[in-house]
């Protein structure tokens, strides 16, 4: 951590409390630091060893046995900032230990099915972080907004991922959720970015604007998303996110936090070190033929 | 590329030819550059953005249809640097578009099936780079050391994974095979440095000394899985790795090359930008409810 970064402990915090209430969050705040951009990545860039060094003692114990993994689910309006969280603050952690999955809308097959079919396939593994790029949340979120699931549908699968989440966290999997906030005002500058540069065409879609004129009932549908699941087993952060610098700075800090809560330890041996250093040492001078 | 890092094409240099004979690859040697440890990560890290450049293009074409992709399959003794070249080299790479898939012993269900059964389902989609630690020679290479399979079925196998690759390239895969090559002193070395320091105890597997014991029957068993499989379409890459900055500079390199071969390409956008520039600007003055 970068001395005088943080002031204050941003993963309290940014967690979300019994009062909360997602139309108090200011996306423009940078609770728990008055750093600045620059120091920001500053602060990435230092704490990116104690991320790693997290990340290898959780991978490596479950070498040994051990069936600690975390869980990160992403959840935002479009262009607030989950592609920059994926490349500048996962992106630093050892791609063994790293299972990002990016839910797209659900195909045809996985229409078939309940919303967690498609979900369960891709809970991390023993000492694995695993990183949802949007996920189960959206059955509630652009379901409930467009309509597509009836509301007693709606209604049922907010206690489905509360059920869904407890049954992974007896499993050993810690499930932190976080929203990134934007405002619709940030959001309009940065999706006219990528149509100033045709370099990032790619990333623009035109229903990108289809949902952001629907931006109050998204607000809502977060506002009951998050009361309705916010749990002590699977806890949900929301990042004001109009300053990338501050999103990426205290999403990293919420990661480190979690992974110091499942304190990892590196494993003991499971062989005998003196045995395996003469049997290497024997092996050195054996002549094979060239 | 640094310059000057580089005084031939290492890719070229590396990439097996007709008259290969593994017993001529000296692991100690650097070819293609006079340059030392230092050079080596300062050419890692000089190069990376342009990895990352084509990397971003190769996904993004596959947004807009293209279904280029590149699958690169690592082989070697233990210990020679694969989890290096995975931590070092594909890193760098953005999360969305990396896939890695670590081969470990076949589990019972998957010794049911054909040996590429469990390697299909491992193909990486378009736009993405698809890494095997390890791969479906393990089945043409521990199996025949070991005799797990019978001969004929050995036989059989490689004419199968030359039929498959050429399967998959038919699709838009470019296969790209490298063998990490080290010498028994050298892997005697590291295995002994995992038994000096606790925190890389976890890396350390007794049967690795197994295998070791049997470094001649694997260096056969390496030179004829290449030559039988050392094909057009896909084609191997024997990489000297004693000196592990000079095998992270020569994997990043013929990345590079062959994705530059792949010459990836922004995709044009499939939407009219006047119009989309218009439909956010005219959401900018919307006055939604509090």
């Amino acid at each position: 951590m970068t001395k005088h970064f943080w002031t204050d402990d941003v993963s309290a915090l940014l967690r979300v409390g019994p009062d909360f209430d997602l139309r108090r969050v200011d996306p423009s705040s940078t609770p728990g630091t008055a750093a600045d951009k620059r120091a920001g990545a500053t602060e990435l860039a230092a704490s990116a060893q104690e991320l790693r060094g997290l990340q290898e003692k959780l991978f490596a114990q479950s070498r040994l046995g051990a069936e600690d993994r975390l869980l990160v689910v992403l959840q935002a309006m479009d262009a607030a900032g989950k592609g920059g969280i994926v490349n500048h603050v996962f992106a630093q952690l050892e791609p063994y230990g790293l299972a990002l999955t990016a839910f797209k809308s659900p195909t045809p097959e996985e229409r078939t099915h309940d919303f967690l079919w498609r979900v369960e396939p891709r809970v991390p593994g023993p000492g694995v972080i695993g990183l949802f790029d949007r996920s189960h949340y959206e059955d509630v979120l652009i379901q409930r907004v467009r309509a597509f699931a009836p509301p007693e549908e709606i209604e049922r699968r907010y206690g489905a991922i509360v059920d869904f989440e407890r049954r992974i966290a007896d499993a050993g999997v810690r499930v932190v959720k976080i929203m990134l906030h934007i405002s619709p005002e940030e959001q309009a500058a940065r999706l006219l970015s990528r149509l100033d540069d045709p370099e990032k065409y790619w990333k623009y879609n035109p229903g990108d604007v289809d949902e952001r004129l629907l931006w109050p009932d998204y607000m809502d549908a977060f506002g009951i998303a998050i009361e309705r699941t916010n749990v002590e087993h699977a806890p949900w952060y929301v990042v004001p996110a109009n300053a990338k610098w501050y999103a990426r700075a205290a999403v990293q800090r919420i990661v480190i936090s979690e992974l110091h809560r499942m304190a990892p330890e590196w494993p003991q041996p499971d062989f005998d070190v003196a045995v395996e250093r003469a049997r290497i040492e024997d092996s050195i001078d054996l002549r094979w033929p060239a």
